[in-house]
């Protein structure tokens, strides 16, 4: 069963390149630690923590995902930027769903482009 | 006393935003994972769990930080690509340093530009 780690980030922000892998890997860093102990993380790491990184456009369809995720029982880990850079603080940057199943994922992350 | 994870992402590898972005977050997530239960992940995590992303422009360059960081007891945690997409297997494609303090940090990855 293929595991992986979907970040979702909002292109309409328009962060810079280094900001956003710095958002995206703290999305993943909380979602590694919220999963702490658990099976699904063993398994993530065990398949090498694969890790797919997506767009949205917009905070609502950032919310849409997380409402499917709540609807499918997937993990969702939000990153609201400190504000140092860029951003005003508390803007709400990506969000990570997961380490789950391919299978669990699929109707969650689905449909959205690759960034 | 400030605290940081610095991951530096190389140049030259031309990778996409989203490749670079998942990137970094696995060498966020392999740093956080092999700092498991040590006060400098704890001071990290308390402060934010901030993060620097810099730019090398070759292997070189990248292996020489990591030198840098070897002299001076600082973590590494270098990413190699699984090769899936983009790179061939194998590809050293970034390195995180820490997390640690901002002094400590300062003679291994305080000369590399932001990305």
């Amino acid at each position: 069963v293929g595991q992986k780690l979907v970040i979702a980030v909002r292109g309409d922000l328009r962060m810079s390149i280094g900001k956003t892998a710095a958002q995206v890997a703290h999305a993943a860093v909380i979602a590694t630690l919220e999963a702490a102990g658990s099976p699904r993380l063993a398994a993530w790491l065990e398949a090498g923590q694969p890790k797919v990184v997506v767009r949205v456009l917009s905070l609502e369809a950032l919310e849409a995902a997380m409402a499917r995720a709540a609807d499918a029982g997937v993990a969702t880990s939000l990153v609201a930027d400190a504000g140092r850079t860029e951003l005003e603080a508390g803007t709400k940057t990506c969000c990570a769903f997961g380490p789950d199943t391919d299978a669990a994922l699929e109707p969650v992350t689905g449909d959205l482009p690759l960034l």
